[in-house]
């Protein structure tokens, strides 16, 4: 149980220290109103961290900790400020948006290939996402270690202030004319989008696309794996790149 | 559990593909209606398959699994005999070897690929190699019913048949000097043999191989995982073909 924090002490003291990863926090149903929830409900409010009121049956599973009606999902790993991740030096920069990867298996395996391929940066919103918890840690094999993690509220205003910085934003989607092989990745900021594996990529998001890429299907079958869907088209971005430099590696 | 296929997706894709044996499908009582569970009973009602409402406990043994009160009842997997398979009249044949892949996610998601990317066959050794169970079933979304499935007892021996029957026997391996996208995968029968995460291809494999290649990395962080390093590989084979026919799906 690493990723939890129980108790209404234990939370008012994480969210002061505001030096952890705070994906949400739970609290129960019909919880008697007194100083410390109200402290908890500003702080989090202040700081745009989710809370939710979720029936006193989800809190079964953690009968054995002294939850008090009050948890916080906090991340094993330090995110990185949407910012911070802007302002570093890098002539290009190279980047994964996950938009509703909900599986922490597939998201941990995307982080690794992005680490493999020498990616800056994975971005994924904090709802209808899976966030850094012990399953992606494990499944990234530890590479969520080696890029910057960045965790935010809107995905939609994430992309608007890509593009204006100077980021192509590539969106996979099945029903693109491209292939994924089509566009040249070299030379240029991008952001590759990868949606859900049951929806795809929200419609909001795929406008602000520009370009759209797809893998092509060779049989009647059609259902990768989005964390296979990722490394292929990641890997395209390596080879290009390799290629255009002449090193062979 | 191997004889269970859990979900309604699943279960569809099963009823459809009409070639193995159900023998009955147990469904949640209550469980609300709606097109995916019509249409679940509209085939199991056309075929004569038996299906039955159980009460919600009896599944509770199955709480592990992503069941969505939906199960059917099958015979395992039927597995195609590697004589069999290289009767088949093709041009040109494309394979998966597995060898040492132990994880049942990463079989399913390598056999899951190469559906998609047309191959024609995945063959895996019955010892120190996942074999096929509801766990790869599962991580396959069904894609076990789409392609030939040879377990064999030595790999040695069938990739020896493999050569002499004008396979390309391709090896993926960290140390080899070609990367992945070196070779020409048009117009050959080819194998491309996965090694396990840990410790790669079998040495005795490894020397029969007739190329090696490599994917390469970017970074000091090492570690791809096997079920993508193997769709990046297939994909290059799927591009190259797509490329070479001027056909651009």
């Amino acid at each position: 149980m690493e990723n939890f924090i129980f108790g209404k002490n234990n939370v008012i003291e994480l969210l002061k220290k505001n030096d952890r990863n705070i994906s949400k926090i739970i609290l129960m149903k019909g919880l008697k109103p007194d100083n410390k929830l109200e402290e908890i409900i500003s702080i989090a409010k202040t700081r745009g961290i989710i809370f939710q009121f979720i029936p006193k049956e989800k809190f079964t599973q953690f009968k054995e900790y002294a939850h008090q009606g009050v948890i916080a999902y906090v991340s094993p790993v330090k995110y990185t400020e949407f910012d911070c991740f802007l302002k570093k030096d890098k002539e290009y920069k190279k980047v994964i948006i996950t938009d509703g990867v909900e599986d922490p298996h597939n998201l941990g395996s995307i982080i690794r290939t992005a680490v493999c391929a020498g990616f800056d940066a994975v971005i994924f919103p904090s709802r209808r996402n899976a966030t850094i918890n012990a399953t992606v840690e494990k499944s990234s094999q530890g590479a969520v270690n080696h890029i910057d993690l960045i965790m935010v509220n809107s995905l939609s205003s994430i992309v608007d202030k890509l593009k204006d910085n100077n980021f192509w934003i590539i969106a996979t989607d099945i029903n693109a004319k491209d292939n994924y092989y089509d566009i040249n990745y070299c030379n240029m900021n991008f952001a590759i989008i990868m949606g859900s594996e049951e929806h795809g990529i929200s419609s909001t998001i795929l406008k602000k696309a520009d370009f759209r890429i797809k893998i092509p299907i060779m049989t009647e079958f059609d259902s990768l794996n989005v964390a296979n869907a990722a490394s292929i088209v990641i890997y395209e971005t390596v080879k290009q790149t390799i290629q255009k430099s002449g090193n062979g590696v």
